[in-house]
């Protein structure tokens, strides 16, 4: 290992959706990268089932990125590279919940960094605040929707009335799940997620054969939608918590009541929560997966591998602040209840082009109640229209405005 | 500095809630902390109004913990620190969003780490994962809900449509708002903390005076109520966005429609929204405030200083892994419509001790729907009874459970 030129040296192993991602960001990062660690972070060479060979990827690489996925010959070459004192960075779930222990240890026994970001939620950072946030406290509970082909599934069911045939197909349809979605809909991908943060959590070693688990291909629509009387609604739960001096490990379909932290994720996104005394409990919440989502997840490992974490980074860009920026709004108007009052706002308005996206008038006896959503529009333009409306002969007060977020999901 | 002792010296600047905080949990936390990092913490020194020398406690220190508050003396406590080569953490966001450049390159100069996850959204580690887990992808948005005194004030009103001036005053009693809230209702304190965010999302110096900010001393219930009926829902919104080469940064009063992952966020809680090409979005959530949670951030900001973060650590625990656990269940049964069913199946139950929580009860003809939500049992003791039930004459067909998470939040 080398880097007194100045280059971190970054061999890449496998080349599928979160290889290639990975191999295109870096490029259009490399140089923040650089900024901010003093290293220039390059592909030293990339290894595919047709091209490359590993030894002498190895060679002249300072950190290899493991993305060939399975057991071998992914463990095989994680194990060479740690012991010839390579850091890794891997997003090999199947390998952790299986080999995690002997793993760790080689990465201990090289005195190399081993990390692994990319394995459980994609770019959700549960791995780096479970080992490094927490570190101040014991946690006691772990609770995560971790597979996105299930949560799509759950959340098409309840939405549409779908049944899970219908569902999966649909989530086949749209990428969300695989042609063989086997490991997905019945719990075992979700399970080996858990052994990840479960081991973490608990400072305890968890194979994934210890963790118990069902799918969800035997809910039935009419049950999501008698359950939503009782206030519930289902999602596919992975659980890990300390019981005493005991560990439950778990994954199962479960209904949360509405105010739960996870009862509001819905699609494909992923969400974990982690609860202790101390802190009552954190929740994390973004895409599961995805190609430059889990490639993220695996740069941000890489950056951390190249140095301790930054603490005092000098900035180097001076971006000028601006006030007048776009917004939606969210516009309140008592006016006389006579005739034109509602055309010459709209006047007024479309005169600034402020465009109305949605309108709601009430009669209150003599005066009628204006409530209007305006699609986003740089704030002093509508400010300008606030101004001419308030002096319009048919307004009773002062017009009330609140800006809106204008952002819809699902 | 010697910890040649194996032992690391923390000194401790201030008393109040936090700080005592603190000085409680570290010697519950330092055994684990001990077994990760080789070092054991100790406090070494608390300096207080009333006692202590800083100059005595600096000199016995390895990192100095600044929990004083306000901007003198702990700027120059903490630029001392930093200049004789001690590390340096604190949840102080007025000294960061006023004097964060002079901080920060005081750091660099003496190589030391400067850490301040306290300071923002407290327990939720909103700083280590912008500035760590996100190094690899450039952020153009972060939206947060970063004080938590307004948004349980407008959750109260949303809630039970009170006047800000009644759910200030139910703030105040339930230890939610400071007798002086005015930092926080303004937005003042918000602004803080979205310069802080600002400026490491950003790379961009941002000074608390650049952030433009609005509170909520004007809301009034009505456009909350009637907000809802266009789907809006309304937050105290801390924003930084880049817009092309220029940055706005600003808190202000903003309607989020339903679906938003900053919608849901209730009560006294904090949660931060990144958003980013590659990563879409990453949401986290968690309790923004309080002594043991912020006292759980800075902890975990002194272990990450003591050491490069763990990426080895030896299972130093042996939880035995159990499966039969308590939880709540969810059970269907298609049972006939005669007299009696209910009654037998509700002796199963109590026979066995799983005590019912709800039940609904629809007749179809000749034969009935009895839907039920049992409180949190052992699994094997429900399964028990499900078996029983399974064999009465009355079933029409197998019964049909799923767990029920039975935490209820509002």
């Amino acid at each position: 290992m080398a880097s007194s030129d100045g280059v971190f040296r970054i061999g890449l192993l496998g080349h599928g959706t979160v290889g290639g991602a990975f191999e295109q960001l870096l490029p259009a990062q490399a140089e923040r990268i650089q900024r901010s660690t003093g290293l220039r972070p390059e592909i030293s060479g990339v290894l595919t089932r047709s091209r490359g060979s590993f030894d002498s990827i190895l060679e002249g690489s300072d950190l290899i990125v493991e993305l060939i996925g399975g057991i071998e010959p992914a463990r095989e070459y994680t194990l060479r590279a740690m012991r010839s004192g390579r850091h890794v960075v891997t997003a090999n779930k199947q390998l952790l919940s299986q080999h995690g222990e002997e793993l760790f240890e080689a990465a201990a026994a090289g005195g190399v960094q081993f990390r692994f970001e990319g394995a459980v939620a994609g770019v959700v950072p549960v791995i780096r605040v479970l080992q490094e946030s927490l570190a101040g406290t014991r946690v006691h509970r772990v609770h995560g929707i971790v597979n996105g082909t299930t949560n799509f599934i759950l959340t098409e069911m309840a939405r549409a009335g779908l049944t899970f045939e219908q569902a999966l197909a649909e989530a086949q349809r749209l990428g969300y799940a695989e042609a063989d979605p086997a490991e997905d809909v019945d719990g075992r991908d979700a399970a080996a997620k858990m052994a990840i943060l479960a081991r973490l959590a608990f400072d305890t070693p968890v194979h994934l054969h210890q963790v118990r688990y069902e799918g969800i291909e035997r809910i039935k629509p009419d049950d999501l939608e008698y359950a939503r009387e009782l206030g519930l609604g289902l999602k596919l739960i992975g659980t890990a918590e300390r019981i005493g001096e005991r560990l439950s490990v778990r994954v199962h379909p479960a209904f949360l009541y509405r105010g739960h932290p996870l009862a509001s994720i819905n699609g494909s996104f992923n969400a974990v929560t982690f609860e202790s005394d101390a802190i009552t409990e954190i929740t994390m919440s973004g895409p599961g997966a995805g190609g430059p989502q889990t490639a993220t997840a695996v740069l941000g490992d890489v950056v951390s591998a190249m140095i301790p974490p930054p603490t005092a980074t000098h900035p180097t860009r001076d971006l000028e602040l601006v006030d007048d920026v776009v917004s939606g709004f969210y516009l309140h108007l008592e006016v006389a209840d006579e005739p034109g009052v509602l055309a010459r706002v709209a006047q007024v308005l479309a005169e600034r082009d402020v465009s109305v996206k949605s309108v709601v008038q009430k009669g209150l006896r003599d005066q009628a109640r204006l409530l209007m959503v305006v699609h986003p529009v740089l704030e002093s333009q509508f400010r300008g229209a606030m101004e001419e409306i308030a002096e319009l002969r048919a307004l009773r007060e002062p017009p009330r405005s609140i800006r809106v977020i204008d952002e819809e999901f699902d």
